[in-house]
């Protein structure tokens, strides 16, 4: 692992997010809760929840870390046919929590796909990816092409299935860009 | 989960796959075993292996399966820019491998972007799916749009790096394709 | 461990149970989905799933088994002031997985107390116990001042929160009994 | 989990007790050494101790959290025909550690359980429950019906198996009551 | 992991041990209970036993396995001035489960060294190694080296501490030999 | 485990080593990577940095810690006919990370033994240890018989296997001595 000896703890957020394309069939089980392994998009957001957690036991060199903050949402898309997973890791460290938030979302996408795979084999994780992060060395870093966060994951858009904090502020503001 | 009492076990194979889009940089460093972290196909490689080891872990409503096999094959592509990851999973069992295949490209996946993470963090894994499944009451199944598995990752493509079985045969032949 | 070597496997299964007593409060707020940290329920129900998998890693000389069914209920009860946690494990093994279906209700239990612990420290376990098991050379056996676990979880009592199998037959019928 | 970023870490300890309710003849082998799987006192709270450590893998928003203190100890009681099992946790966190003396009680009790199985399935655990939680923005608590806990557990009650700290100061001592 | 699709199952059996050198004193102190930390002997087999079954999350290619027995004993020589952990772990399965009992006999020699660290950070492992391994396609094997077991842990040599199998045989038989 | 509260914390860093005796031929299959399951050294390298991470769930009262740094290397010695592990470990706390750097050559050691299964069941783990160890009460302590860790593994010896840091210092110098 890197050595951190040395460096200061400072604060460090990161968000990732992956997409998980089904089919319209599938994302209607899914809104309705018809899926004979109960609720998916709560069961994907608690695992996702407690694959962060394990990040470090995972990824052979990531340093553990003690979260302060983990969130995740799924949320299905209709238009897009697919259920958008929305990842956030924070702690007081001095390493970053990219792999945590990029865990968690891999993780929550899996899942999706385990609770509907009596239906069908075919759904996919699309684009999973860190799509900002903040803190330690390298600054604020957000994804080139992405929009901002806020836009993606409308808040309150599924109150019922949240796992997480009860009120939390819109996500990472833009701040620099520093490109990839 | 699903209830498996009374089912009976059988040969049970998955094979899934991901590309993790790095910059073409990161990659001459890959190849070069030029990171600083140290190899980081070989690490992709064993992390994956570990990982899929704890699928039942890590998604909630996976049976725990003993594996017979697992091998994860990290193969660097110049022309995509990527690394592909290609993973397989078997077992004789009753219920399928699918998810430790799965969990086993994405966790492999994961590990490029962290190994690569110091000189870049916009690495993405695109498309981690599900490509072949066989045995259990589904049968032979494999993705529609496809190209068989042996095209993907010529054998013997890097031999330094392999980190699991010695000799194997090819891998899953087409047999009859479902519809996904 | 106890040596089970040269011991036939067979069909084992087992139920357990526990009640969390709860605050009138309380208990609102988790029927009306209105703790901060999300649906109580389904994240007691998945916890129970999750932990039961890990039974053997948490109790020393438990022996590893692949559970086939793994199913826990978590019903609020007015009357009682209390959460119900039900835990049923099955498997085909020389073993038996008492110890599977009491770990899943006791994590579901305490994950009940932790999504409630902002508004009360208060909330304990009670009675957590073994309801039934069956297999192996103990045979059936059932807690003598039991009713039939029927009775207690009226089926379809709560839909949406189910975590686990889409159709299961009742409970494990009387039996002969044993005394304990 | 609740978003701690910016709460500042402070000492922090909880206190979690249970019972064990068990026969007279299995008391009395776990008093005489007499179980044919070993000593269970020393066992059960070995196991306490080490599910502590885990309890954020297990409870699914309790927050990852590094453990200065752990102790764990299981006596026999003759008047009660139980094993009563007193846990205790301590850390210097944002987040309380009531989970973790919990899940410690929860752990250590279901092993005493495991290590009777052969003889009685019966056993059952009463009363998991916390008794004192200090420290953070809840202050003090202590749970309203409770005597002290060092009249509970007698100093020196059990030399031999006593597992964790060498020499430990009194229980939490009093502090101001808040009704539960 | 090496392919063992098609491989049959059968009884599987190793037998693994180590020396752990300390002190005279510190052995003492181990005999006579007398450490800060409680029962080392004890606290030794057990984690033994619990990271046997773990060894395949530690071991990267390691095949997970059913473990059907597990037993370690860990016991003081005086003579050596050390403690000699002794592990062997049964699965009926189509892997060996060498690196099960070497697992235990690492971790249990290394919980001895956590255990009178306070006292003393020189105590080291010496000859950690296996000593007989049955079944499989490589038949009976055993350390060309070696007394047979029974010699080396007197049986009933430590009543109070055992924490594994109530009643067992002799340790494996000689059988033939194969020069390793 | 033994109360922290209240301790400081502080840099703590520990050294550890093993051996593992193989025969020339199986070190020449190490050292050609002409072993059926892959590049030994590397994965012996990267099962020793995860396992250092896991050494609280191991070892049972070895406290929770968050390394920041943690290197392993492993190195063919064809005069010894052994491969020789060297593990070090870093954390900024209040306890030692003595049993972190012990578990991290433990498991690598052992990996190296389960690579080379497939020839030999003779590989055996020499003297593994602790060899220094510094912060804390207990200040700087290195082993009395060792000589300077600097010209046990000569820099550089390895560079495509290094699993770890890109650069780093010279290992723990000197210091004052304290008999073991």
């Amino acid at each position: 692992m890197v050595d951190l000896t040395g460096r200061p703890a400072g604060p460090r957020r990161a968000v990732a997010e992956a997409e998980v394309a089904v089919s319209q069939e599938a994302l209607s089980a899914i809104i309705d809760g018809a899926t004979p392994k109960g609720d998916v998009l709560a069961a994907a957001e608690l695992a996702g929840v407690m694959a962060a957690k394990r990040a470090p036991e995972l990824i052979p060199l990531c340093h553990p870390v003690a979260l302060t903050d983990l969130l995740v949402r799924a949320s299905p898309d209709r238009a897009a046919a697919s259920v958008r997973i929305h990842a956030e890791a924070a702690a007081f460290a001095s390493s970053g929590v990219e792999m945590e938030a990029l865990t968690a979302a891999a993780i929550a996408a899996l899942t999706v796909c385990d609770m509907v795979a009596d239906r069908e084999l075919a759904a996919a994780v699309r684009d999973l990816r860190l799509v900002s992060s903040s803190g330690g060395e390298m600054g604020e870093w957000r994804r080139a092409d992405e929009r901002p966060a806020e836009g993606r994951v409308p808040p309150g858009a599924r109150a019922a299935g949240r796992v997480a904090r009860g009120s939390h502020g819109p996500g990472p503001a833009g701040g620099k860009r520093r490109s990839p």
